[in-house]
């Protein structure tokens, strides 16, 4: 019976894992453990701890570690605080495996707590490229994971390459596909009340609209606001009506959250609803029937190719990450914006295509953790 | 002018980049930062600080990181709390570039609190193979680096291969070969005073005499003490007198600690001198001399090749670190390392191999770090 | 020349101490140095930083502190964060007095950081009542402070029967005092723009109008929301137009704000207005207007006193502060609230009462430190 | 079932408060909790943690948070390290009552942890008298605690002086005078290999001794080296046989070790035995059959007036504590500490006084926890 300590650091994070967590928690030979922390248990961010908790997960630590600030300082204190705060964790719950997902700063707390105290390291999306640090982040994390769960085929060929040993790399596809899999199986509807919630106008989702996903770039700080306005200058040009969502909690959001509410006061928001949170459920569907996915979100990359939604992807954020036919790439200004838009609305949506996984991760990881053997002392192939 | 912080954390670091300080600070378009922390502003472990001073340099910061208890556990807090001081002294010092040594655990302190506030890292003494958690720490280090000083050839092209910029990376050779070349040019004796510090018997050291530095290993953690104890009595079994040298403070020094107690306790040590500490200029000197060196410290392997120092490399903690032709392997057993002294002892000293650096490393540094391009966004080669 | 450093960590701390400062900085033997850190330097709580470098005072260090959550479990931790900070930022700044002000959760911060190194420390606001955690740091702060600048005369007496010095305890009056003289002699008339910032609708100053200001109370954690929501069905009673004020970054304000929201969608707010932050003399502008000031800030009892301002003080926050005739207690329901407001709108504005001082403290504070002999070694008197 | 939540940081923490552990244990309506923390476990201040289970406790939690330097900055910092630590093990564990001893600098750890996250705090060894930064930490702490347990009664009159409610205060005396009866009723005799630990020469126990427990003065930080070495000089000339205890683990005590260091190696030390730690009953028994107890330890006014051992108080450090006749106060000159002892040679031992109690305080300590009314919101009494 190995216990399985999966940590959970922000709402993409908790997506990107729920699929391996429900299949952990069904193996008969793998018990499940759960760490939240950072922004997943605050309700700033909408509180995802509860989340995980209606999703019938027992959380066994929540751990506050984000200082308050939202700047390149308290985003590298916030990360030495969680390495504080999680080898304790970690030390209690004593796991077979810890599993840390993808690339946020705070995954490099969970990274080095979990080896720098001798416990097994299995990391998701590893190998993928993209901007900002998130970049090296991804794959400092790959030299100290002893398990690799990319999501697509030339993350698995980077991660060997980097050094890894080809039998403790494992391409499973990423788990969040399982949940888009079963959510556009399901064939729901949208909520009636969809725009209850959040702030602005209400839209008809039958209709054409765009929704805007745009986060602050970490090695950009200080021009996340103008990045911002110039997108949604593009947007109100289009004259279509438009989803807005917050920006996540990485140095410069304070920015990109100030633009949002600055065109707000100058601008007609009937035809704009801003949200800071949506269920993931609503996202999905939402991004089966936008005209266009507007921003840097990782989103519409990896869920767009599976959807097949069309999106127009905004500067370096999530630039060389392997994406389908259904992105155009532009640069920031509001001209280039609105051309790519233009662009998508003619050609409408995309067929899939399943570049990062089939549907069934969440599965594949759970047995692999279950059977794989370990070499704690690992050492670089070449 | 470039402001270049160096950051160091023990007496190793200091003796590894004391060649590249000099230069930058000697260096017209270059000025100097020294931040000192962790072990090397603790009484405990010799005081490194004061000697840096002596040395002509001012620590513009002192940096407490170090918690007490010398665990796993406390290794991990250990660097989050670095991870908590370091961006505020960064902030404060505003440098364009941060250096950091190596690979011990405080490194990722280092590193991160420069790359998360994005401060352009150097990085020394990268792309090398070794044992413990050093060997993952050291790889990831290179994923955040943004300019690359490996030591040997062999490490240079495996930091290339682990996707790093080819222009990126220098091949410079090891600062610390800069010291020994000095040390050995300059032809001084040993100090006559010599057995004065430490305890146990004065030793001849025109007569053959053995050096022990041993270690403990992170991974192996729980087996110093055995470990070092084998050591001992191989060591006893000989015959020869021996320098025995304490422990580095990693998670496991007191295990190792508590072995030399108990030696000291049952053996008659008037053949036997221990040492907390010694200056370099002499431990080079006792390296030119001595019989055989045996342990597992990195000195044997790199200083060795270029003094021609017979070492005998004990267990995994050097494993797979390019390496000359003066250094025979053995396990932990006590019958291992008994036989490889005495093949040692019958061949005699080795000529000089310059595997890690002809003696010129630092002045390569500074004139690279004074004029070379950096790219603060990082990406993969492939 | 003493060096006088200041330490701000909320809106409430700077206006409490901001007359002081003036005072010390314009005094020919006092340096000032300023330390500004938790709440004071957030966006989110409206960036004080930026009020206080306005107001011509160079801060010397920013401290971030807060740990995100507003849980009693944050609340603690940030206190342990500041005590981690405050040594680093004293050591360097090596003032001869640090000036903690008052009694908020961060306050035990700075008065560790300061006497556990040895440097003496002076306090305001010491020696007074009221309820909440708030009591036992502010006489706690008294056990370790060295110099006392009690705000009224009851909390002169108590200091002394708490065991120290009577030569060590000045009565000064409050400095914020000192502003709300400065404020009423200018004259000016409000904004005209005042309700441009905030939500709701605008109301008018001229006619009579509420202001609510409900703080969470920290050992009542968990009913803040409940509390809350009675005042403001008891304001919405009234029928008057009301100002209500954004609780303070205290465990539990999460909760407050919440009640806030929740009132706002399900009523009419053109009569209310929302405000997280309100300059100083808008705020005393208002409430030498205002009909009533309904809640418990610690305004109403303080600068109510000193303005002649009717106010309806509500629970346990404020409870044995020494207080004029100003002032009508009530308990937490809707209806004790409504009862108090009307008994208050009978009444109409109070004479001037200046329990809290006559609006010259900065002066004798600055005066004091420039020429106090300081023990560092206390004792007990008794 | 209460459960109650006991703290210890250190060896004297410990034995101050093991008689309370054990009744609290063995009582049929309390649940006892164990926390370890700071030097308590630590193997270079002798395990304490080891003993605690070797007596049948077992600990809920052990506590990293000692920072290594050993300076007031370290102190300061450490004690913030705590309050960030002990606060997750208090809501772990969620005891009714968390108890804390005395005055060293973690216990502020301690009491903010509780106190803030609104968990009742009692406080033993409160309302005493000393010098050192200790006097203001036991006088704050009081007056956050909702419990208080004096040893003397002079204390217990402070307590109420200070403002705390008389029904709060239990004058209990000293849990430690309860070990130290037990131990003189058992009459056992001294180990016969006493002097294998330690180091020096072997002492007659029969035949007159000194024994020498000095430690560093916060408030005189720097001065410790040379006030140890003058009281090192006045025992070497009265010519009696001495053992002499290692300082405690406060800033500082690093100086008093060089001094003891520095004299080790000019004197010669047959003469002169070194412990770092004693059992307590070994110690006892030696206070029992010393000359003269010389130093600044609380041990001589305390358990010295219960035995009757003649006691050379010497400094600072213990001023102004209630005392019994058994102690003569003298300075820091080795002229002056040697007219002391050569006083108490003459005279011999003591009639036993039970100033700080009758033996019995753990149990009495017990019942009122297991039956006291609390209030959690405390308020000044006058």
């Amino acid at each position: 019976m190995r216990k399985v300590c999966v940590v959970i650091g922000s709402r993409a994070n908790y997506s990107s894992i729920k699929a391996a967590m429900q299949a952990i928690q069904n193996h008969s030979e793998l018990e499940l453990q759960v760490v939240v922390g950072a922004s997943a248990i605050l309700d700033r961010y909408g509180s995802v701890v509860d989340l995980i908790e209606q999703d019938g997960f027992t959380p066994d630590a929540r751990v506050f570690m984000l200082l308050e600030g939202e700047s390149p300082i308290t985003m590298a204190k916030s990360t030495g605080l969680g390495l504080m705060e999680l080898p304790t964790v970690f030390e209690r719950l004593a796991p077979d495996f810890v599993v840390t997902v993808g690339d946020r700063f705070e995954t490099m707390a969970t990274t080095l707590a979990s080896v720098y105290i001798n416990i097994p390291l299995a990391h998701t999306m590893g190998g993928e490229v993209s901007g900002t640090i998130d970049e090296s982040i991804r794959h400092a994390v790959t030299k100290f994971a002893h398990v690799h769960f990319p999501a697509c085929n030339d993350a698995r060929e980077r991660i060997i390459r980097m050094g890894e040993r080809e039998e403790d790399v494992y391409l499973v596809g990423c788990p969040r596909m399982d949940l888009v899999r079963e959510i556009l199986e399901a064939e729901n509807g949208l909520p009636c009340d969809l725009f209850a919630d959040g702030v602005g106008g209400a839209i008809d989702p039958d209709a054409p609209f765009l929704i805007v996903s745009q986060h602050p770039v970490t090695t950009e700080y200080g021009e996340g606001r103008d990045q911002m306005m110039e997108t949604l200058i593009a947007v109100s040009r289009l004259g279509l009506p438009a989803i807005v969502l917050w920006p996540n909690p990485d140095a410069g959001s304070g920015q990109v959250a100030e633009s949002i509410r600055v065109f707000r006061e100058h601008h007609d928001d009937s035809q704009i609803h801003f949200f800071k949170n949506l269920p993931i459920d609503v996202y999905i569907r939402l991004m089966k029937r936008t005209t266009c996915l507007v921003g840097n979100s990782s989103s519409g990359i990896r869920e767009g190719a599976f959807i097949g939604t069309p999106v127009v992807n905004i500067g370096t954020r999530q630039s060389n990450r392997e994406r389908g036919s259904n992105v155009i790439d532009v640069g920031y200004t509001a001209d280039e914006v609105e051309a790519g838009i233009r662009q998508q609305v003619d050609h409408g949506p995309y067929a899939s295509e399943p570049v990062y996984g089939d549907g069934f991760a969440g599965k594949k990881i759970a047995d692999i953790l279950a059977s794989c053997d370990v070499r704690l002392q690992k050492q670089i192939t070449y």
